[in-house]
């Protein structure tokens, strides 16, 4: 096949409707994916894309592993898997999910807790499992992400232009080791996250925040400026898990 | 003025017209700006864009701190100009951007030398200076970047749609304590980064990078799968600054 025949060489496999702005309101995490994998040419945009993001001096120390299909793949899915299952399971119990509103089935608590469930419960089939890493140059710093989160999120709204989804998270990390083993990971490489990406069963669209004036400022700290207004529709939510563990 | 006739009510105010998948492969970091101030209305878009990038269990612990005219702004801009036209002055010397290809002005070397020179010189009057800081709810650690920095990345990709640019710096790091003394920051919060905005004097487009087969793996470390091609027409830079030090 020459260079000019390869799909791979169109600049763009599949054109994006969706205008920039509106992509970055309405990106959600997704965590139900549809039982299809991802053709290498969509794979390809989405991590070339990840790959345009911005590093410390333009370094670009951020590299991406990409699992879906291979028999290392299946053994880093079915690793993790385990992992998010555990995590899950402690934290469905320590945040108090099953508890308070949690015990209403239709309440947003419960539909939370089914949604973390049908996700540790799939894990091992995700169409990809993405492990962004970062190569350090120096010891660890509290800045080094700003050279691999904004790729991170790069590839989640790369995922979104080309009809899939995905979501970060961090269900690696008790099997680092064995992961590391498994890949040929250098010990001294840093797993930066977990990026699990398919098609949504689900759709993307507005996501809920806490009110933009909790979390904009101007000249001084919690000193929130007029203009610090969200758009008429905006639906809300408050931050982190439940709050009401009885 | 009822909120109807509020002109922060309107839900977008500018259109953008880029395409996401677009947007992400073609917002360079801007260092040159235009002296025109940024109207409330845009800030108030790219800020809410910015809110809406996850974080770990949608805790949101991202603050912005928006500096552009007030006193305040003016002394903030000031003392991180300062640092980073020590640091600046620093680097050039240390990474050799006067020597080797650095001596033809025309040379990458030098033109990106010259920039960076003409950035922290102008640092004082950027148009906004925009401060990411992440509330932390435990001890640091390296994943905690994942929470702030894919919503820096989506100030910037905010920007991009409305006809602006920035750029992600740690210039603010020598002169923490003092910013944040100068703006009421806590002593716990972590200050993520320095991000400047404005209108372009130049222009966005594609990016340099490496090639992505050096970026991205399938299955094990190292191992470029044959579907990591970039697109036709991709240009290439090497990674951070200078080798060429002599």
């Amino acid at each position: 096949m020459s260079q000019d025949e390869h799909p791979l060489q169109s600049t763009t496999i599949t054109e994006s409707n969706v205008p920039l702005l509106e992509g970055l309101t309405t990106t959600r995490a997704i965590r139900r994916y549809r039982d299809e994998p991802i053709p290498e040419a969509h794979l390809r945009d989405m991590l070339f894309a990840a790959t345009r993001a911005p590093s410390g001096s333009n370094r670009q120390p951020f590299r991406f592993i990409v699992l879906t299909d291979s028999a290392n793949a299946h053994k880093a899915k079915s690793l993790i898997a385990g992992s998010a299952q555990e995590i899950w399971a402690q934290k469905e119990q320590n945040d108090g999910y099953s508890k308070g509103s949690g015990a209403d089935p239709n309440s947003p608590k419960s539909r939370m807790a089914n949604t973390m469930r049908s996700y540790v419960d799939n894990f091992a089939t995700v169409p990809a499992l993405i492990l962004p890493c970062l190569v350090r140059y120096r010891a660890a710093d509290p800045m080094e992400g700003a050279s691999v989160y904004p790729a991170v999120q790069n590839l989640l709204l790369a995922a979104r232009a080309l009809g899939y989804g995905g979501v970060i998270t961090g269900f690696h990390r008790p099997v680092e080791k064995e992961l590391k083993s498994l890949l040929g990971i250098p010990e001294d490489i840093f797993i930066a996250s977990t990026v699990t990406l398919g098609k949504p069963q689900g759709n993307h669209g507005p996501v809920r925040r806490r009110p933009i004036r909790e979390l904009v400022f101007a000249d001084a700290w919690e000193h929130s400026p007029a203009w610090a207004v969200d758009p008429p529709g905006t639906r809300f939510t408050s931050a982190g898990p439940p709050k009401n563990k009885t």
